[in-house]
């Protein structure tokens, strides 16, 4: 609309219309004028959610395949991200869109949140201490291999503080995939998936933790434990904080809303709020916004947060009733209020299948297929990714009495968080752009290949916890 | 997460890393390095987006003074937005923060998508032609009122292209507003409803020739009929276009859609991406985002467009009936499959309820009340919002056999589209600062007085249409 109608604004008076059609939710004529990024209409950022969201749908013939919907969308990613390598270079504009890249975090961080509801929190404080270790050993293992023998071994040469910020590279886990391919086969409950999810927290706290002592080392060539405890601390603070208030609010706030009648959208809101409040918090200690969502969705007890909404059929069929039997009726009673006890994952649900699809297929689209061109530098890469993939698959075996491979593969995936140690590594100079390539080949393939694996892993293991078609929440948890 | 972990990023290096980290999803690193705005986190967001939540929630307090919840998210933002006023300037960044802005905008167009969904396509086919009159009567009368006598009169010794533009201002309907307010009262399926949305889509394309025609006499001192026409005709090719391909393709999509047998997500990803795609053509064209999607949800023929969907509660229900009488089995399962016939809207709502208030507050925060403090401006401005009023109250006579007086004040808001007309206006040098900041005073005046007054009308009139309790939409049309 603005790009028709807004002729040329002249930079005079660019400041007050700015104002005044910014707040008047036109922005991109706001963004053009405040911020000098390109003013494309809102209009083309509705093209690429639509693009996205259909490229997603058509991905999910995967599930024909007995594969999980994410890997068809992040197989689609890659597909529209590398088409330019054809000419076809019209999907491009989509990588580098603020907006969609917004969508994108928000997708995953509610797809977090989610996760973390379905989660049960007794079994994650059951296996606690084994995610405790399973997160330890697949933080100091592929750091050690990388740094001290993967890393000299197959890049010769290179400076000592070169090998210990690829060995933190390799120590990041990002969770976003896995909890998405335990959530699409429907295992979520099981003792392996909350084992990853627990690791994958305490993963990111010691990534934290890792990235501030070797930058440190990096940079000043020296460590100040006060920074560095003062990181740690901070962390740990805002974690046992989410769960300390989260378990004292929720039960009170739930009791509190069942007494005044609220509709679900209070409830909605309220639980989001909570959601999105503890991920932009999360971040501002400097963990990932995820890891925070998970932490607002674990605390959040479904039991406590639940709100009752007769099911519209409800009338319809008591209607019906009338003539049947008395202990007919008093038992379709039973079964109608069983059903009007609704969780607040449900009305969170539609717009995770909004938003999170976006997500995996912007991360499908980083995948850069030329990386892989180069055989010496792909040659490298494999060797590293094997390095990184051995070192989580060894975290698996201190996951106790559980199908450890599953809780191997279950940490591989890498993701945004080793691309932003290797642009943070580039950025202080000592990751050059040959190991920068490499590490990017590796978190190609620790995004790709678990998806596929866990599937399988999944499917042949089908002992482990609940069935698929068990509901993702058991109320009386 | 990057604010904290993206140290300093060398220009050198920036191009690569930006690449690799903007598609991995982390919007502002990339942003920062590609657009160079201002990279603060998504967590930024994320607290924005709770606290217009928080805030539109609690605002829905007015429904128990009996007004609509729209109304409580207008005077909410009026309050956020106008608190830098007394020193507290805490929410200033969300006026020009452009994710905010998206989402208001995605809320607004998925409102109208939704609007048009439940609007009755032969009721609106019904009133097509008193549509077309209000709308002619609602441009024409404000149009020659502000140009021919308010503007002279209390605005002497202008230049007529100033008279002009203030006509051309006042005769954009914004029909947002209004449509949540009979939305929220659930009087969506009055003819006086459908009249008022047929008129705004009408309005929008005779707003679109207006400000071409008075651009061109300004800014050329003369009018190429060649270029109006080609305007006119582009916006009606579109609106047809989409009116009959929606019809030609809804039935048939729906009957392929139903024979393979697809989820409620594909569905929903194609009944959201014709909305988003009919919205960014319409803006192609140079029609409002909000025209697009509301025709596109007009021609989704909720009928050919529903799924089904076994309730939950199905199975249960059978099982505890086993031994009811068969006559009792029989209407049971008559009544199971009766509420197996979910409809598009159904899916679509949860994410209207997350985003819509988002466009409500951000609207009511573009509410500048210091424009109020200046006297002699205010009493100009209130004579001029009076013929802003008195034009459009004169286009609900034309409306025929129905309540005048609520098409009349439905009519009445003018929101963005009379300050982008007013912007372009002082773009092009017409539009002073005096006349601007009486143009605001009319745009607020027209904002927050109809949804109060139509409330009102609503309420008096019960005899119109169906009562609010009705369900929005009735499947057999």
């Amino acid at each position: 609309m603005v790009g028709n109608r807004n002729y040329s604004l002249s930079p005079i008076i660019m400041r007050m219309a700015a104002v005044a059609i910014a707040v008047l939710s036109l922005a991109p004529a706001a963004q053009a004028a405040e911020t000098g990024a390109p003013a494309h209409g809102v209009g083309a950022a509705f093209l690429w959610i639509v693009i996205i969201l259909l490229a997603a749908k058509l991905s999910t013939l995967v599930e024909r395949l007995g594969q999980p919907p994410v890997l068809g969308e992040l197989v689609m990613g890659v597909i529209l991200g590398n088409l330019f390598l054809t000419g076809l270079d019209f999907f491009e504009p989509i990588k580098s869109e603020p907006i969609i890249n917004f969508l994108a975090q928000l997708g995953v961080v509610i797809l977090l949140f989610q996760v973390g509801l379905e989660s049960n929190i007794e079994e994650m404080r059951r296996v606690g201490l084994r995610a405790f270790w399973v997160a330890c050993v697949g933080v100091i293992v592929p750091f050690l291999l990388a740094m001290g023998l993967v890393g000299p071994l197959l890049l010769p040469g290179l400076p000592f503080n070169t090998y210990l910020f690829l060995g933190a590279t390799l120590a990041a886990t990002s969770v976003g995939i896995t909890a998405r391919v335990f959530r699409d086969l429907g295992r979520l409950q099981t003792a392996e998936a909350q084992i990853v999810l627990g690791a994958a927290v305490i993963d990111d706290v010691l990534g934290l933790i890792i990235l501030a002592v070797v930058s440190a080392i990096v940079t000043e060539g020296t460590i100040s434990v006060g920074s560095v405890s003062w990181i740690t601390l901070k962390a740990f603070l805002f974690l046992a904080g989410a769960v300390v208030l989260g378990q004292l609010l929720a039960p009170r706030l739930g009791a509190l809303l069942s007494k005044v009648h609220t509709g679900t959208g209070m409830k909605f809101t309220l639980a989001i709020s909570f959601g999105l409040i503890t991920a932009y918090l999360g971040e501002q200690i400097g963990l990932a916004p995820i890891v925070g969502a998970f932490a607002a969705g674990l605390v959040l007890d479904p039991v406590h947060f639940r709100f009752f909404e007769e099911p519209e059929i409800a009338n319809d069929i008591r209607d019906n009733l009338h003539d049947a039997p008395p202990a007919v009726k008093a038992r379709v009673a039973t079964v109608l209020e069983r059903h009007a006890d609704r969780h607040v994952e449900d009305i969170i649900e539609p717009l995770g299948h909004f938003l999170a699809p976006i997500f995996f297929v912007i991360t499908g689209m980083a995948v850069r297929l030329e990386t892989l061109f180069n055989l010496p530098i792909l040659l490298v890469a494999l060797g590293i990714t094997i390095a990184a993939f051995v070192g989580k698959i060894a975290a698996g075996l201190v996951a106790g009495p559980v199908n450890k491979s599953i809780v191997g593969w279950g940490m591989i995936p890498r993701g945004e968080v080793g691309l932003i140690f290797a642009a943070t590594g580039r950025a202080i100079g000592v990751v050059n752009d040959e190991v920068f390539s490499i590490i990017v080949i590796m978190v190609i393939l620790s995004t790709l290949l678990p998806p596929p694996i866990l599937t399988y892993l999944l499917k042949r293991d089908r002992s482990v916890g609940l069935p698929a078609s068990q509901p993702a929440v058991s109320p009386e948890g």
